[in-house]
């Protein structure tokens, strides 16, 4: 690597270059204002995100780290029924790193931000021993939107927006790229592109709009995103709600291209265990989501049960019932 | 050490035992909520602490790294005039982490800010090489009673809180416990407890709160707190408001009992460049000052001028007029 490095700049200098990627004014101060709307609840969550644990240099480029940064602080915020009002950033930098390199990484976040108006509104930088990127995202939602975790319930059916395992296959993709010959170039590119620049599923804000607006005025539905996975994310809602699962194997949604790449079994098991889709997760009433299929390019692929159990069912008898749990699920600490 | 390590939890079950520090309720979803007072505006500040940079094992249990994390956060809420009203907290662990010193940790947080009534409404944990916590402080402050760096203006007098330069002697007697032995032992306790348990001046709210109701309705004031050292908070406010000031050596409050320890020059510097007090340096005009001076425990050492220079004056004679600057002051990033 050439170029100037954080240590020649100075943490202020640094802060001082990165403030362009901010609105003029909000920065400068020991902390930042912000105008929440009247009415409407605050919404945080923050994410922390370390370099050779949730990117490397091989599978991601700076402005990529900046991009999936944020787009998993926004998917939070999206899980909630949240808009996004801002974020700040903590970044712990070695003092051998690149200045392009974060440059690179603010330029990602606000690519990933900006069709969501969302600022970057403030942050903190010191030296440490590898890269760390904490990110606090902040929304609001009116209180009787707020999607929880906590509400699903026996009759409830299941819906996922977009396709799972996507992700995952784009890491394959990029860590082993002597894989999936028979792909084409473009499908090859747009499962590395669901690895690299995941989209965060903001829209679900203006179809529950929508859906409350034409539908129930009184909506009651559960979910979350599927950072972790499909598993994880149905079982723990079931968790919450103290409700179990019966999901379709063969409604699962995954990239119809990996067909020609990988068996069934593996496709399914990237898809329920992948993580990183950003994907969401929801369960309600069945009316209620045959309208949201539509308007969030989702798919219903089960229905919540009183047994407690979350079971991976298969409609052709090929398979038999499987009872899913947290432990085959993406662990940081495992060994 | 001995006891349970962090990756014999794993992520979800290290999570899981801290919630017993989060209010019940608030964690558990992919964000937490949160109310905004009506009619204020959202405050929002970010620290990163490393280990090895911003404590050690040496000088800060875990409990202290807590509390002063907490404090710094809380002290820049108190700048802007905003009452905290949560914070997030993302830590990344190396996997041989005790897991009681993340509980010390969390038990530090808490103590500082149980007198505010402050919850910890979310974090991430994620394994790393070094400790990194980084905290994200929420606050609420009516618009107009914000307080920025910008407004100083010439004529105002510069008001401090508190004494400077105890932190950075409690830090030289914990790296050199052999030094100050002329000290009393309260005294020594008393610097090494400003080091280790920083009070954030919150109190200026009601301070400022009483000031606007009985003197100035509509108070223009500049400030910021002195974490980088009070020479950093006065040429920071400078900067911003593009004015100098005149400081008066002689009436810079430092521990009175430094002098039994270290000559004038050093309980000046330490005073001036030590930083980690978390006092508060406002500007405003006198008449406001010296309300506040008896409000806040403060002292007035100088005045804002149009002469863009900071200088250190004496006032006995014997230092020559001294120009400040930034470079003197802590840079994490200098060799």
């Amino acid at each position: 690597m050439t170029g100037m490095r954080v240590r020649d700049l100075g943490e202020q200098g640094l802060l001082k270059r990165l403030q362009s990627f901010c609105p003029v004014g909000v920065v400068g101060d020991d902390a930042a204002l912000l105008k929440v709307t009247a009415g409407h609840t605050l919404v945080v969550t923050t994410d922390m995100l370390i370099d050779g644990v949730h990117f490397s240099e091989r599978t991601t480029s700076a402005a990529d780290a900046g991009w999936r940064a944020a787009a998993a602080n926004l998917s939070d915020l999206a899980a909630m029924g949240a808009r996004p009002i801002g974020i700040t950033v903590g970044l712990g930098l070695p003092g051998d790193t690149a200045v392009a390199w974060v440059e690179g990484l603010y330029q990602g976040l606000s690519e990933c931000l900006q069709p969501y108006q969302t600022p970057i509104v403030g942050g903190d930088i010191c030296r440490s021993e590898g890269i760390t990127v904490s990110i606090t995202a902040l929304g609001e939602v009116l209180p009787e939107q707020a999607i929880y975790r906590h509400q699903a319930q026996p009759g409830d059916v299941i819906l996922v927006t977009g396709i799972h395992g996507a992700s995952r296959a784009g890491l394959e993709l990029l860590l082993h790229p002597e894989q999936g010959q028979a792909l084409s170039p473009t499908d090859r590119q747009l499962l590395i592109r669901a690895h690299q620049r995941p989209q965060p599923r903001l829209d679900v804000i203006a179809a529950l709009q929508a859906l409350t607006t034409d539908l129930a005025p009184q909506m009651r539905l559960a979910g979350m995103d599927s950072s972790d996975g499909l598993a994880d994310a149905v079982l723990q809602i079931c968790r919450a709600s103290r409700v179990g699962a019966v999901l379709e194997r063969n409604l699962i949604p995954f990239p119809p291209s990996l067909t020609a790449w990988v068996d069934e079994t593996t496709a399914i098991d990237w898809a329920l265990y992948g993580g990183e889709d950003f994907e969401l997760v929801l369960c309600l009433p069945r009316l209620a989501a045959q309208f949201l299929v539509t308007h969030l390019n989702g798919a219903i692929i089960g229905t919540i049960t009183a047994n407690p159990q979350v079971i991976l069912n298969d409609l052709s008898g090929l398979y038999p019932p499987e009872v899913l749990s947290l432990s085959k699920g993406f662990q940081h600490y495992s060994p």
